[in-house]
């Protein structure tokens, strides 16, 4: 089949989405296409400006025989602002409220679009850091571990509270969880991630930062180095604070179960990182 | 800003890509890129054209003034053969032996590349069937059922072992686990499910079948019904088997600690189902 410049445009995009992070040599397209490579550099200028345009990814070109184009998801801030005041608007609905103030989020947890966007929102602000592994603990962090991972490309690593036959040999440690104070154990098995990866570390929630500070102390038992601090929904509370480093997409300041009322914020993400444009991205 | 065919090839494709089982009204299109709505229709024909000749999905045209386009991801049976043995070549890695005959799986759970294409095999399988959720227990099933949910456009239902206060009120079954015939408790948060959804089951591996018996029984309490069971591995064994109705994408045939072989086929996917063809899709 002889390919068309349209058609390749709408082939390529596809492909490009489905490989972010990924460096995608000229010669793999001109072979795909059986197009000129002359050919295929004019339609990524295309693919690229109307990317960059939309504020919906980046297209960065690597020089020189070993290189090639590779796809950046981003996301503007004014895109990331509209997916805080959703996740926000949802969060204050007063029927999520459950008795000792918490918050009932497992449905934005498993709607899968919410979860797309989340991804998006954190591999944009993490776009330019060097990532070998997302790292969560079981089970919520579960579904925003994997949507950041998908546009880094990279793995997820899923702790646990407990060990399983399935998991081969583990490390544990123990860890004092947040406001309760109590010691909890969380465990991570061997096979898991390799010395001297660098490390995301998400999760739906965090008050405190005890099961944050959990997961630092594995990455050291793994020599592992921290990469960044994810986190959905940061809770404001009184009282020491375990984790100073983190990215949060929304700030909940109280909980009041008589009212029926919840405050909520945007999170640090606008503060602190943001995304990434053009002129920031290294390679 | 003035759009290009080229532009809105471009932009149309990444839009489609992100919104699976979703109806667009072309105006829709036509006022995103300032267009004529025919000039939309035009480019709607280059983009379905392409997508279905490379099989990577199909482009429905819902007639009437209620219509519009929507983008049904799909994977020819080809493309669903190159993934099966693909995981069937990584599974039989000597390595993955743990102690009791089990197999480590974990990090391919964890690929969010792999995920990705799983949950295209299964949603290009159940394309054709109306499906109101994703069921799975926690924790393994998790990415798959979130790569089968996004590119069908629903929401994922995660089942747990243990009732959690973040959940609210729950519901509680017992039920049998698999060889072991030990009885155990599995729960769900009563927000979780309304009456009547049709559900689609899906777990990493099962062998008698125990744990998806259990979700099925979690369905009726719900009073939701049966769309489907997708699993990933399948395993053989003596005895009998709980559930009938599945697809799985791969069988396990035998693990031999001491040899350390694993004998692996293709599952019931390409005998039971398949992907669909464009013939053979409803709206």
């Amino acid at each position: 089949m002889k390919w068309k410049r349209s058609e390749r445009l709408v082939d390529m995009t596809q492909y490009l989405m489905e490989h972010p992070h990924k460096l995608i040599p000229l010669t793999f397209f001109a072979s795909l296409y059986e197009s000129a490579k002359s050919s295929i550099s004019e339609d990524l200028t295309i693919v690229k400006e109307t990317f960059e345009e939309r504020g919906r990814g980046l297209l960065v070109t690597v020089p020189g025989a070993a290189g090639g184009v590779k796809f950046i998801p981003t996301m503007t801030n004014e895109d990331v602002k509209v997916v805080a005041k959703d996740l926000m608007e949802q969060l204050s609905k007063a029927e999520r409220l459950l008795p000792g103030g918490y918050l009932y989020m497992t449905d934005l947890l498993g709607n899968p679009t919410l979860m797309n966007k989340v991804g998006k929102v954190f591999a944009s602000a993490f776009a330019n850091e060097k990532i070998d592994a997302i790292m969560t603990v079981a089970t919520k962090g579960i579904p925003i571990a994997h949507a950041i991972a998908r546009h880094l490309n990279v793995p997820v690593v899923v702790v646990r509270r407990d060990s399983k036959v399935t998991e081969g040999p583990t490390v544990s440690i123990n860890y004092v969880s947040g406001s309760a104070r109590r010691i909890q154990t969380m465990v991570l098995s061997k096979r898991s991630m390799e010395k001297g990866q660098r490390v995301l570390i998400t999760d739906d929630f965090m008050k405190v930062g005890g099961t944050i500070n959990g997961m630092k102390s594995l990455l050291e038992e793994f020599n592992c180095e921290l990469a960044g601090i994810a986190v959905l929904v940061e809770a404001e509370h009184e009282g020491e604070q375990l984790v100073d480093e983190y990215l949060s997409l929304v700030k909940l300041h109280e909980v009041n179960e008589k009212s029926g009322t919840i405050a909520l914020t945007e999170g640090n993400y606008f503060v602190k990182g943001g995304s990434l444009d053009e002129g920031s991205i290294n390679n």
